[in-house]
């Protein structure tokens, strides 16, 4: 960047990703005059004069506090619209690129990725994230004078390939035809190696079978094993899965995906029929001993196993301690390290214990 | 790297900086096979012959433990000999490169740079530093088969220029001649801006000369101001001054120096005569109602006033809380964001009660 308006011009390099789904800016890259916006409000006040030309930033900062206190996943959800909007809605008013302050909770000069949606009623320009501190440092210089960026980004939309879910049955003895499904999701953001997004989840839902087996139990219904594939890129593997399965999901008693990491399982999210609570209050219970007896309604479980709410499938997931979670989530430093040994056990015995007595009920869940 | 050992070849690619001084790679790299030393003993027991022509890895870990119990500095201590000597021990068993681990707490996947030494007994090869979670990769995967890296490393050694220290005396009404030093130092490492190494410390010191102007306080030596240039890369700013004000040392009263960021200050590190504790013991227990009435003797209390220490001026700086410092220092994250300001604050009245104390004295200190 560079601060013409300042006494003295001064430049500075500024650490930034692109967003996943971006398009390039051109190899030379794109220079312009940097706007910002605290939120969208204040992008539609800035409007097209202001805006059109320029480069905007988006200042919506990530509520910390909110992480803190086990709320990450909300803290999350209020951020991640300018990582999914912002780019179009700074196209609407003639921005060249558009950047969002990185999604996330670390201090440690670390740009989040994500998807991000073009939508089709604007220009698709180049879009990415730039870390917390350099947002800052944007947000406060710009009102000191012109703040000039010359912005390279070279991310690529390679062509489409083929690609699976990965699915393993331990088949019931006397109801195979009903389906509890355990999962997680394979791909990750490439920034860091996908530790807790999520191959967290793949390792507990794998481990589910592997303890059922291990302590000599016979599910009655079948517990289905998925590694779904392309979540972070549209969801793919669970709507083709949905698809492909339409005619069976009748029989699919309920689904479950761990997609939070591998923090601490309080209990578990629970998607579904009002009665649904009190049916599952004993086996809350039974988790109760372990710390994890929370039964929460809410209004989507996951990601992947979302496609089947359509159909009635009760939905679960379990929740998990979020306090870090967003200091390395879509970030370089999403890496094995991050997981605490006893904390992933917590969670494949919670996703355990839940698959095992969906699995062995009397009767299928109300839905 | 690429794993040939493993059933699949796969290649990952790790996050480094180059130390500084380090000679850069050829430009195509250096690709050579990796062995790791958890030390300088495993080095050695390696032996020529499992070194040469290898890159080394050097594993020791920083002592987070040791961190969090506020002894941030001795575990830098501990780490910061591999960073410093690695490099030339590994090249004179022939290693074609020498990578440490960075020397650091945090977990962020961010390498940490500084300065590294080449003995004279050794050839120079390029030296770097790895995230940590890197080196624990790296770790784990030697074992299981051959690790081979490609290693480019870029850093330039520009030519020398001219650069000065940057001094400012408030001048003392009927000592002007007698000198109390407060200082930071004035460069920093480039992948960060160097806000806590050590704007902190050059921003408390200059706060210093401003709040005995506000208080209308007259000290009557001379407090002098010094913002140290070149700590980083070898002291020259500090070495010079010894030896330009050579003749006026004895002169000098006591030389401080805020080197640890703006964490809360607990009290002060000195040097000096053993009956320098009980003479500041009054001082000392002015600030014990702000939480900084240490006295903590000490073998070196800061970097540039280090060579004032032989012609016998007494040292001093802040004994500052390091629990997150090392989070940060040397690496991109170290940003104005990481400083509280009331804690900057507090260093800054810290520093001023001891300089202006050491100023109105009714003699000089003992030495």
């Amino acid at each position: 960047m560079e601060f013409p308006g300042q006494a003295a011009n001064t430049t500075q390099k500024i650490i930034l990703t692109a967003l996943g789904g971006s398009i390039a800016t051109p190899a030379e890259g794109i220079t312009a005059d940097v706007v910002v916006a605290r939120n969208f409000e204040e992008l539609q006040s800035l409007g097209r004069e202001k805006v059109a030309g320029n480069i905007v930033v988006f200042l919506h900062t990530f509520d910390k506090a909110m992480a803190v206190q086990g709320r990450g996943g909300d803290a999350y959800g209020e951020a991640v619209a300018y990582r999914s909007e912002a780019p179009s809605a700074a196209a609407r008013l003639g921005a060249v690129a558009a950047l969002i302050r990185s999604v996330g909770s670390a201090e440690f000069r670390l740009p989040h990725t994500g998807s991000t949606n073009y939508a089709e009623d604007a220009p698709k320009i180049p879009a990415g994230a730039v870390s917390s501190e350099d947002a800052d440092l944007v947000a406060s210089l710009v009102p000191q004078g012109v703040v000039r960026m010359k912005l390279v980004l070279t991310p690529q939309t390679l062509p489409e390939v083929e690609s699976y879910n990965v699915v393993g049955d331990l088949k019931g003895s006397t109801n195979p035809e009903q389906i509890v499904i355990v999962s997680g999701h394979l791909d990750s953001w490439d920034l860091g190696t996908g530790a807790i997004d999520d191959a967290a989840g793949v390792a507990v839902s794998m481990q589910v079978a592997n303890l059922v087996k291990q302590l000599k139990l016979q599910p009655k219904r079948t517990i289905r094993v998925i590694a779904w594939m392309n979540e972070e890129n549209g969801l793919r593997g669970g709507r083709t899965y949905a698809i492909d399965h339409a005619a069976e999901l009748p029989n699919h008693v309920a689904a479950m995906e761990t997609d939070g990491g591998a923090g601490h399982p309080l209990g578990i999210n629970l998607r579904g029929k009002p009665e649904l609570a009190t049916v599952l209050k004993p086996v809350a219970k039974v988790l109760q001993e372990i710390g994890a007896g929370l039964l929460n309604k809410v209004d989507h479980a996951g990601a992947d196993i979302s496609p089947m709410e359509a159909a009635g499938v009760p939905t679960f997931s379990p929740i998990q301690d979020s306090r870090t979670y967003f200091h390395y989530h879509h970030t370089a430093a999403d890496t094995l390290d991050k997981i605490v040994p006893r904390e992933l056990a917590e969670n494949a015995a919670v996703n355990a214990v839940w698959a095992y007595a969906l699995a062995n009920m009397e009767q299928p869940l109300p839905r």
